[in-house]
């Protein structure tokens, strides 16, 4: 039985590196056997947190979104931009909305986090910021991680990655992840 | 000469525990010689960064009003919540903006990071994370923080803390604050 | 079928809080259908980590003894002190050691990581700065952690806790981690 | 009047990178005119900490050794490889041992993180979670910080930079942390 997966970039620029990092890894997912829902983060869009907000006038709908597209799977296939050596505060933004949802959707979820950056580091440092409030928030976060490098110029026409060793690396990430959510995702024996 | 401090709560609640922390510290770095601009959060209400956005229309309001208090002063104190043990997104976001500002106003300033929770670790661990972007952005933060936990009934009716030993430790990290920004606000010899 | 644990504190002092935490999370996951072996942290005692050294002569007696255990069980459950912030360096050095074997104990482990401190935040910064290197080489850090504050005074003259909230935030978190666990050391379906 | 430095590399190995690269380092901190001590690491050598052998029989020789050239700096240039994405266990561990004595050396102190690494990313990850015991101990740690990657082949035959850009880059970093320190090691005006 497939492993039910969401996978988004959380970037809301219209020509984002994430996102087309998603393309590929969303491609190898669904090779592996999963099922793969891809939401465009414009579905997200929300606004700025509030709490007084959320007692008075409740959840945004875009918060609402998101939870729901949660809740409907089983993982989570995150592509992150890093801005200033953290995650950005959009994605922090979403999470401390749907944190305050009960039952909270987040909770005993899995996830995959990669991530496209021009830099060297790949934008690795943000996502290992952006581990913190996931496990916080009770996420079994795969320990392993996929960076890419100098995004710019790592796509071909087709949209796929140049490096052969990379396309490699990015295949094994995502089908260790999937073998791992596979097993979390069984009922209790 | 007395140091210029621009002071804010990172929070847009109408009764924060981080802003009702603010006036202490504000009262004590008062005390001790610094010259402190007291900004209400809700003047840097701005909306989720988009580059996009950033490239068409350039700088929101908020953010350019952030940017300029920044500018204005050559410390800062901020009283930050901690959201899913991290940093607020909202705070994040900010950052996230005025990171994009050239020249870029947080480098080369100094701040204090304090914070107020209800919880025992009283925000500690998102200051911690607070840390990152603004020292990734050449921020010197004071190594020295304040958290304050069980912050619901830790002010008395005047707004003051109740507890001495914990109006003693804040005032020292203050005036150390001071003293290291004093230094640093010196023109080179 | 029982999952196998290892467990044990990384402390060298006689009289070590995390010793005695990991008598009761043992016992829980003991009743929770656990077989849990446990090591005196002495038994992993080794020098510091050199390269030059491992290349001239191999791996301490103690790394191997740590890399033995490790192999024999699919999960860990650490108790870990927090020294300035951070993880011990005593726990970081044996990481180090156990990082350069191959194949690379550690990978496909699972880990419960728990901490004692007589400080009002338990030691839990220091749990956060552990899930780094492990998470780097391959273990799935169970989320949740438990910490407990003001561990001078927290066990009973039999070892339990004093504190019944607390004891049953351990169970859980124990019970937690061993569903986990049992999950992921089934074979792939 | 010149800034007083302790320089030195924390490693172990014959032929670390992290100690080529405190070679330039160390030169352009002279021509800025820097007072610079070059420590090498093997008189840090010292046993794993233990609070029992520390109230027992006190600090050992190496850790005596590193407090006494803390002391008679105002700041550090620290060159630290990065193990497991963290700072080394030898490193952490020399940290603990020196935080427990009274007054504590580094309260006060400042200092510039750089380091060396074959990988992409430099080491930078490391100096990260370098940081957080560091500021935790009240060390003023210079926001930027210098990281080489590919450190293999990074070096000419004379011990410099062959690429033009580190070096340039390099030297900022090192000026820049100059000028904080001499500011912060003023008395106070």
């Amino acid at each position: 039985m497939s492993v039910r997966l969401l996978a988004f970039a959380a970037s809301l620029r219209r020509d984002s590196t994430n996102r087309r990092l998603l393309g590929p890894a969303v491609e190898l997912a669904r090779a592996a056997g999963a099922q793969v829902e891809v939401a465009h983060y414009s579905e997200f869009e929300m606004p700025i947190f509030n709490a007084d907000v959320q007692q008075a006038s409740g959840f945004p709908a875009g918060a609402e979104a998101l939870a729901r597209r949660v809740r409907e799977a089983e993982g989570m296939m995150i592509a992150s931009p890093e801005y200033n050596y953290s995650l950005p505060g959009t994605l922090k933004n979403a999470i401390d909305w749907v944190s305050r949802m009960r039952p909270m959707p987040l909770r005993g979820k899995s996830a995959l986090l990669i991530s496209a950056s021009d830099s060297a580091a790949g934008g690795i440092r943000g996502l290992w910021q952006l581990r913190i409030p996931l496990e916080g928030l009770g996420v079994v976060v795969y320990p392993d991680m996929f960076w890419l490098p100098h995004a710019l110029s790592a796509f071909d026409g087709s949209g796929a990655l140049k490096d052969p060793k990379l396309a490699e690396r990015l295949g094994g990430v995502v089908r260790g992840y999937l073998e791992m959510a596979g097993k979390l995702s069984k009922p209790k024996a």
